[in-house]
């Protein structure tokens, strides 16, 4: 597949709201995750699918996701960029806010081996 | 300055259209430019803040910018990325068209050293 394609599978899949799915179908075992700012107690950078997925669940399990726009992929080489806004509500204080980002993900052997996150801090 | 100050420096120049004011603010002399698609008859890669002027005012000859949004810097470490939505003209046929991509900026000693630009060809 094309770095667009695997592109499009992914952005299709989170707009259909099964972020976990295109973790599970497109991430390479050992994908390197890269945050813009280090969870509190945790590295910025970590290693692996179950890892992502993981830190995925407990980002779900502390925000509601009221909707999300998925805008993309915009490719170049073997790389494709997305850009997330999510409409979320913090479940602990029910404060809504907005968390806009740029997803930059490298592809290889047809899986997403590389994501790098970019938002404010 | 951070790399986050770095890219509010080009966020703003480019909202208000000096574009090429932020390239020769910013852009480290031997900068690498790295396009989604190769442009008639030149690679996709090309080196020097010169070169990297000199393609703006070419796509600035041959597109009337009627607005843009420009939506960043999202940080990450030293690089940070920018969306543009250019709102154009193509003056050869009167065509009116959107462009958007995602630019990716990597910053070393307070000067912008590579951008890389992602859109879909």
């Amino acid at each position: 597949m094309t770095t667009k394609e695997i592109g499009q599978k992914l952005v299709d899949l989170c707009k259909n709201g099964k972020n976990r799915e295109a973790m599970e179908q497109l991430y390479a075992p050992d994908i390197v995750s890269v945050e813009a700012a280090a969870p509190a107690g945790r590295p910025a950078e970590s290693k692996g699918r179950d890892t992502a997925i993981e830190r995925n669940k407990q980002w779900a399990a502390a925000n509601e996701v009221n909707g999300a726009t998925v805008d993309g992929p915009y490719p170049n080489g073997d790389r494709f960029t997305v850009v997330f806004d999510f409409d979320l509500t913090r479940r602990s204080d029910k404060q809504h806010y907005h968390q806009k980002e740029v997803a930059l993900y490298t592809v290889k052997n047809d899986k997403i081996v590389r994501e790098d996150f970019f938002y404010s801090t």
